[in-house]
């Protein structure tokens, strides 16, 4: 295998009463989207003969039952591996359907075994619905976890990237009343080793790391907290001994200008609002979830199913794109092929 | 006195050793200035000479004892009342000074006197330096303090406002250790109250008002915390019986984005956080602190003295003049006339 050969990216249509087939065909239709990779979908045929319908598009769809032979892509021929054996044809857009739910996993199960197997470079997942995989039975919260499952790996994270900003957090889907509890030396320390470490592959380069304060003004000099200088401060000091460019603990409503303007390649938030109301905002729909520490590779669209807006068709496809592009880079930089 | 005389707005120099002097002497120098108000500056001639040299402008300073006698302002003739006795000549740029703090707490209090007095609109301050008023041995940490103390008021709130979003919040000053403890039923409804009646007041018609979730996702039905639920909803349905049009709690995530999209005139944010990081990134150099609940209207220059740029007269005055665009407006909307 040579290395000018383009990644195999494996797309999931997710929840199809979302606009997750929507995004799918508008970003394959896109020539950016086959110059970048050689992607194939993970899904249903028949719902996307209808997703192209309603959207008035001509293109071909070509079902296959294995990767081996699909090197080059056109935006006017979709190439499908149908992954579920569900019936979708009836299910309603903008509703929550159980059998939705089942395929969103089926299909999701189908890519995680081809990049289990080496059949593909990558993952990239349209957005699934936790009431729809709750109504299947599917006995999983949402994507996260089937991975970790699916896989065997109990240790991993989610990671923001946008408008070229990394964020992680040391502490993530908690109540704000459990986060002090979470604030811990090694947690700080193993956050920020996992933002250093991916951004050194994803961009070559060692980064600068900004990491937040916990306490409004990094505490004041301890005037409203002391976690800054009783836990941040020490963990960040750790990092720098082992050669990071970490610095902080910064206060975080001044730290994420100076990151967006690019004075740090990757920011450490301490909980998730933290993070994510500055990423939203920014990045708004070229934010991508990546997900570190699986054995595979797998990169996601920020956003949900849309349930509101499913049946107008008037979604944006960018970050699914931004998802493709960011998995590219991933796969390029560490050297997996496939 | 009639409603078209332009609003007399005093202006306060702040510590001399930031850049206070400077964004005071770029705004008085645009022509908008004076369209807005009759401004006029509280502070030290000769620092004000100083500073038009170092910026290389030609304008004439006319040194004042009263304001009785000013209704129109020009960019060429920078109007000043001396309020202090301190020195400041040969303070140096870009450090602490305690003779600069001492004059920066004068210039306030002269403001404040003036203001008491109506003999003015309302007071827009530069920014001072807490190290420096210590260093002077005045017993307050900042602006806010030494405000309440002197008009005697006891229960004062700081609000953000830029790009037409106000923000208030429920806890403000303490370490995220403590927010919990001040997420109450009636904290909540007081700052929505309050929030709804500035902005009621400000733009002349009832604001729509987003409140912010405390967990993320606002808890995912109570999968992380439960103070949407048990303290925050029911708050919440208080001001709605009042007929405020509040709504929430919303993911704090997504929220910012929609209100500063427009759909919200006014959020409530549950921690100091959670409403600066959005708004320091969306509003930058535009965003203005407005103190409520004084017996006279004051907003602020949303940033600090930035010593480190001090010296290098590059500084921006638009938050000078976006503040006194807001004082201007809360002055003419709330009938205070001087």
């Amino acid at each position: 295998m040579v290395t000018s050969v383009k990644p195999k990216i494996l797309i999931t249509l997710g929840d199809v009463a979302g606009i997750g087939p929507e995004i799918v065909v508008r970003a394959w239709l896109k020539p950016c989207l086959h110059e970048l990779c050689c992607p194939v979908i993970v899904g249903d045929v028949k719902r996307l003969e209808a997703t192209l319908r309603h959207l008035d598009y001509s293109a071909q769809i070509v079902q296959i039952d294995s990767l081996a032979a699909i090197w080059e892509t056109q935006p006017h021929q979709l190439i499908c591996i149908q992954s579920t054996s569900e019936n979708l044809d009836s299910i309603p857009l903008g509703e929550v359907n159980p059998r939705a739910g089942k395929a969103a996993y089926d299909f999701l199960i189908a890519a995680i075994d081809l990049a289990m197997n080496r059949q593909a470079a990558a993952i990239v997942t349209a957005p699934l619905h936790k009431m729809a995989l709750k109504a299947a039975g599917i006995p999983f919260p949402g994507h996260t976890e089937i991975l970790a499952d699916r896989t065997g790996v109990s240790k991993f994270a989610m990671m923001l990237y946008g408008k070229g900003l990394a964020i992680n957090h040391v502490t993530l889907h908690v109540g704000l009343r459990e986060v002090l509890a979470g604030i811990t030396h090694s947690n700080i320390v193993e956050k920020i080793e996992l933002l250093h470490e991916w951004l050194c592959m994803f961009n070559g380069s060692p980064p600068k790391l900004g990491v937040c304060a916990l306490n409004p003004h990094a505490s004041d000099g301890g005037l409203m907290g002391d976690e800054e200088a009783r836990i941040i401060s020490p963990a960040i000091a750790t990092t720098q001994s082992k050669g990071i460019r970490a610095s902080g603990p910064w206060p975080s409503d001044t730290l994420f200008r100076r990151a967006f303007q690019g004075e740090f390649q990757g920011v450490v938030a301490m909980y998730h609002d933290q993070g994510h109301i500055p990423m939203k905002l920014m990045a708004d729909w070229a934010m991508v979830n990546v997900t570190l520490g699986l054995p595979i590779l797998r990169t996601s669209v920020a956003h949900g199913t849309a349930f509101d807006i499913a049946s107008h068709f008037r979604a944006d496809s960018a970050s699914l794109l931004e998802a493709v592009r960011v998995a590219v880079q991933w796969a390029k930089q560490s050297n997996v092929r496939s």
